[in-house]
């Protein structure tokens, strides 16, 4: 498949005389596909019941009459005022019980039944108009599930939901009781009717009541795509796609994406330097115009796995943007570099979003590829170097990486009930992995709990899977790659209690966890050797050999030829330590990167990205500031 | 007109028998004002329609039987308790949705209009009894409107009234949704009734639905204000007044001003240099017993222009007060400076705060003239001193600066609802410019955005005012003093779109700003010679000549002879470097303060003041810590 | 009485089977006592008036049978799920005003008359079983009072029993009015129906209302703790005891104590060193695991002052616990220093929380003297250390220190409602104090506001008791020991008004508070010699011989023979002066402590600790780190 670009416009936002214009510009400047449509419910219904879709035929048919593919939208993630008037509790609800009003966007919750056929009306409304236009080439559902913290809601209808849910999963209360062992605190339940949501309580709530909790909520959400999905694939053979945000973790985006062709992504690098990649200031001040070296890539790592192979960047900051605590101008030609990372991760499309700034509403400082005045922004320029490099670039192949990380939402959740430490989260340890794998030069694949074919790799990570479930468990075992454990996997069974015999107990190792503590991130426990202990340590008691310990001679990383378990949240240079003690075991060469400067295999080429503003030498040559460099193999 | 001295004071909270030595003491002191009543409701009408004037008319004989003039304050800001029994919906609403409940003061919504009749019903009565009471010098209405953040209410009454106010500027709901650009996620309205108040949204709301309520919410202000003031001038000859607050810019003081003769406002030096003033640790810790040397200044020249000439402190700090996060005492000498300070800004009167530190309630730790043992407290040794001081002073006359700065109430809401970086506010804009007018020994005119004739003024400062209208956008274009315009000014249209073709296009230059970025405040970027951009940076293209320009050659000022353009939010010794070139384009001559120190003239005399703890040497001689200096010109 | 152990124990939360061996380990760690029963509501009556005893008789006979003492816990903190919906309104309210919901514990408002009568029926059914059980030893109501914040609550029946209590302390409503000068702000109520709770207000409601509050839900707490005893007492001669929470100011310690026998208090070194010992970032390190060296003496000082001289550690620590923001292992050895450092003060019994840790639930990381999985934990062998070395050592005996230190808790709630100076508290100045006391080698014995007997005191501390109550008053003038007033001291009367003539007024000397300032911390104000003060400064006037001074001469200390007024709030060089003065005058002989070493005495021995983790140089000889010598003297 070839490697395309794209926009997202809004024909619904502009004169229909210019219209064609855009058109013909974006096919000018090599773009492929065009998103519309997903916004657009108060004009496709501005009424319950009036339809409205002439405007949007004409849409689609002056777009792909200048070839245009379209990537068509469910409108489903603004419901207009009218439909609250319709379903006045179908409002979401915060965790301090205020209904979540009406005046931006995804204001829903996804429990409630009333607002879900809504949703599956318009859906099948659009399919059955649209399914067979030969300009659609794919379909999006909703839009950027999850966005504005929307996924969790303390409504009326999440609790009736939770209880049914509970009610199936339990069978009956008693099992409940037992699972949670809500005797604990005298919080034992006579009928499902009693459990209430884990919000607003006098202290903390029971971890699996939240977890449980955590677990319905996400699969509301994929209750609520699958409908989608049903409706469109009844209609139309073009593949289904949902934009996810990155870093947020709140439903399981493979469960989503199991129902899903393609998995597609909105990367906005400049905007979570601060709170979703938690960087530093200096390094925030460092890449404040590039984004992170590692955040883009990882979550190309996994969408790729989320789409199983097929995944978009659908929509890619072009400029400024308006929403974040401050919106740098990207550096010139960081918009290539973006791009380009983006197919060296396996993308089959990159669009930009959006098409034209627009000078009104709520992201009037959004940059676009055009300025508010019609004019060419700068992103546009690099748009169109990449379009004309792209004609003689590699199609996208499926290439396997030598090195696994597994990724499960479910930890993440049960990470964020039971934190143990002040700070700790799932997720950056997750990435804290991946960016020291990748300052090792290594490609990698993240993979997801469900896996259980780990073929052909000879590495594969597993830290902080809080609860390992039996086929994860039983694939790993088996694996002829070398299984890298911990801290904390394993650490509780499905029903949130610690197991005894007590954790770790998962790869043969002769290791318990005696006892857990958690330390003020200011309070390194120093390795032997470089590297330090950060934040979160387990005691471990065993005869397995010891592979790394403290300067008291405490061990950290226990393992044998097969196995590692490592009971501790290292460091940049513990986690540099452990990823070469674990390449030198496999034979994996590694290749010690220089700051900022990342490389990435694909089956056929060799790339490499320099994500600072400065000149850096590298293995290759010398690399410019967002300096792309791409080797056929 | 004499300048003159006051003191505030509440005879209901006096034992009958002491009003009359406190009259001999306040006259002995060489005070001429003393304002009461307005916060004594619940003696007035201890139930509805129980109207008890007593004891108010001996205590208005009494002061007056000294020579003292009576300011009589509308009771209003202290409805009583029967009052929320009689509207029990009355209370204001926070942005939570929480009422606002009795208790303390200010406890009503400026949208509900029962109370808006209660109010109008009280001061009729007053005005009724002591319009021609030939003590009565001066009203005041209410107290302090917008203190405690209680303009913006987001209660039921606020709701019904916005949709009113909405209906009435719009005229149909269709004008409404396209000057909003509704569509934009599907926000569109069917008719006025849906639309709701900006708060608890999902995410951002649009940003003319904030800035119409913030437009709505202060002309709520207006009209309460404007219903006190008809009800007094039917009744007595006496000047109406207000006691505004510093830094609260909640409602467009000029357009409550534009009611009333006289300005005031209470002045608090020390208990604002963090939440208000934004000084950093250091700066609040040199200037903890003085308060900042420009905080005071900027609003005695703000609200001469609100008051168009006319102006008081109505509330001087006399000592610690109660209410700051700390509550220092002021240093020996200054309350003798900050009320030299007001006059030669122009002030009529200066009022302390109050007569007597009360021993009881919410203030009892806010100090007096007396203590609460009735002795002397400090300040009324220095106010004794200013008494014998202004005896062979000069009269109050006008006098026009040759600078003048435009302040914008409603460009502070349209900063507030985008200020497209964290922490970028427009109050904070324009007194650093301010400062640094004031760093270069100027004396600065506040105007208002509704000045049309700028004779006289050579030069004129503009900087972000985002909406720039018609009336005021021709008065500068045809002043003949030179203008300085930006950061972001005429950023916005009247229905806060980007105007196409771009901003800045107000002054005739060559100049486009073709995109915009914030940055981390840690981020300046330097420019060529002194001095940085922090914080936000236009990208100014055009032929415009360039004046200042960043160090790797971006345009940061553009100006001609007449008009300049400036594209950034500069710091300290960048907004000294544009002050600078500014006075040597119009041939102003500067006078380079020293740290601590300012001056001011008016038509017959030159002040300078030292705002330091220490002696500092000035081009005037020495200056004692908390010094003093006033010469006849 | 012999010093003796105990843990904590739930056989509802483990299979009857291993209830014995259980038993059996305990007896054999050498611990006498086994708390239970106190979380257990919904296993003793699954649903309303179904009650279940046989289970807990087993239980309670299995302990015994060992030989075990039991202390049985009323269950009251645990309402379970049924009686929500017995008692929709039983559930506290936040100040928020949101329901505090079912999930966790302590969801109940101690003003709900029907959850009263609950409470009421509940104990007294336990008592009638287990009155004349021959295996309990002592009784314990409810659980942690204030635990989670819940002392205060702004339901309806908060709000109707305020009322009443109002009525009833005033009478009639002008007495109120008066009381509290509710003219300021024209907040005068008619009846007593009208007067709310001090939530939710605009700006500070006041203070005497707050403050009325505060008492009124202290009286609250009293009168639920009273019902319990009531019953208990009526069927069980065994001791009555309650576990108070450290630094948990909300409802006053000693007026609940009056009614108990026995104070007991859970200590949890680890997880409060930053917010409740308010520890900068360098003391929270160096004491991570070890925990602050003053803040358990402090309370165990307190406690036995509670328990007028009977008291115990009923939850001690023994490893890291589940809830603080970091949860760090304790140091080797510091389990052991713990327990003596609780016999040093005086405690009957130390019990260790919990005996195993529980793989389930809220507290499935807090650590026990078992793991999870039955294997000894590292605190058991501390423990069996300690049991070994109680055979010998003497019994508990009563002992009185040299020093008082007077601890008041209307005082903290009156700081509280009026600290004046952004976090300041009464709490911390006290503490201050005590840390100075210890720093000197100091034995301390806290008193209460209620103490009228200070024979063989030779120094009484009374710093910030706002309001010194006329009992306290005479007792203090009267003392034959020196007294030592402030800062703040007399500084209120009992209606939260500043006395006049104006404070301190208190101890013959001629000093008169002319007026009160609050500095930013990093503000201090030398001190002629070492130390400063810092955050607040009273100017004192008056003839009173000067004992310290500012480096400006104005007078910090006053005093003379018998009775010192401090008006300032020293910082820890400035204390240790103070204390070093007022010993020397006394002829108490101080003994300056290496840092984290202290020392105590009892009637018949002298103990010292080393809290560090460090080997230290004392007058006894070098301790280990967590070293404890014990001199039989």
């Amino acid at each position: 498949m070839k490697r395309t670009l794209g926009t997202c416009y809004y024909p619904e936002h502009w004169p229909e005389e210019i219209w064609a214009d855009d058109a013909r510009r974006m096919a000018e400047a090599g773009l492929t596909w065009v998103r519309i449509g997903e916004f657009s419910w108060s004009r496709l219904e501005p009424t319950s019941g009036d339809l409205r879709w002439e405007w949007l035929d004409r849409a689609i048919d002056t777009l792909g009459a200048v070839g245009l593919r379209v990537v068509l939208g469910t409108p489903t993630a603004t419901p207009p005022r009218w439909m609250i008037d319709k379903h006045p509790d179908m409002l979401a609800v915060d965790a301090d019980g205020r209904p979540r009003k009406f005046g931006s966007r995804r204001h829903y919750c996804f429990s409630h039944l009333g607002y879900r056929e809504e949703s599956r009306r318009i859906t099948r409304l659009m399919a059955e108009r649209y399914g067979q236009n030969p300009h659609i080439g794919a379909w999006q559902t909703d839009n950027e599930y999850g966005c504005h913290d929307t996924t969790i809601s303390y409504s009326d209808a999440a609790r009736d939901g939770f209880r049914n849910w509970l009610a199936g999963r339990y069978g009956d209360i008693n099992t409940l009781n037992e699972a949670w062992r809500n005797i604990f605190w005298s919080m034992e339940y006579r009928s499902f009717d009693e459990v209430d949501l884990p919000n607003l309580t006098v202290t903390e709530p029971n971890p699996p009541h939240v977890q449980d909790f955590r677990r319905y909520t996400s699969d509301m959400v994929v209750t609520f795509n699958k409908i989608q999905v049903d409706e469109i694939k009844a209609q139309s053979k073009a593949p289904v796609s949902h934009n996810y945000m990155g870093r947020v973790t709140d439903f399981d985006h493979f469960a989503v994406g199991a129902d899903l062709e393609i998995a597609t992504w909105d990367s906005y690098p400049l905007g979570f330097l601060e709170d979703r990649v938690g960087a530093d200031a200096d390094h925030q001040r460092a890449y404040a115009r590039q984004g992170d070296p590692d955040f883009q890539a990882f979550h190309h790592d996994l969408y790729r796995a989320v789409g199983r192979g097929r995944w978009w960047v659908m929509e890619q900051q072009p400029g400024p943007v308006n929403w974040a605590p401050y919106n740098p101008s990207p550096l010139p030609g960081i918009v290539r570099l973006w791009t380009w990372e983006a197919f060296a991760h396996g993308a089959e499309a990159v669009c930009y979003f959006r098409w034209r700034q627009a000078p009104f509403a709520q992201e009037q400082m959004h940059a676009g590829l055009l300025r508010p005045d019609s004019k060419d922004a700068p992103a546009i320029h690099e748009a169109r170097e990449v379009a004309a490099e792209l004609a003689d670039a590699p199609e996208v192949r499926p290439h396997q990486a030598p090195v696994a990380l597994i990724f499960d939402y479910d930890s993440d959740w049960a990470w964020n009930t039971q934190p143990h430490g002040a700070g700790l989260s799932y997720f950056s340890l997750v990435f804290d992995h991946y960016r020291a794998l990748r300052r090792a030069g290594l490609s990698v694949d993240i993979v997801p709990p469900s896996q259980t074919d780990f073929t052909n790799y000879r590495l594969i990570m597993a830290p902080g899977v809080m609860h390992l479930m039996e086929g994860l468990k039983q694939a790993l075992s088996k694996a002829e790659g070398y299984v890298a454990y911990g801290p904390r996997t394993g650490a509780r069974d499905a029903g949130f209690k610690i197991p005894v015999p007590l954790p770790p107990a998962i790869c043969g190792l002769d290791v318990t966890i005696s006892r857990v503590e958690s330390l003020r991130p200011d309070m390194p426990v120093a390795l032997q050797g470089d590297g330090a202990v950060t934040g979160y340590l387990e005691e471990l008691v065993g005869q397995a050999p010891v592979l790394l310990e403290t300067q008291t001679g405490a061990p950290v990383l226990v393992g044998d030829n097969s196995h590692s378990y490592c009971g501790a949240w290292l460091d940049a240079d513990g986690l540099d330590r452990l990823v070469e003690q674990l390449c030198l075991r496999v034979g994996i060469e590694r290749q010690v990167m220089p700051e900022g400067v990342r490389t990435r295999r694909t089956a056929s080429e060799e790339f490499w990205f320099n994500h600072r503003a400065e000149s850096v030498d590298t293995p290759v040559g010398p690399l410019p500031p967002a300096g792309v460099l791409r080797r056929v193999l």
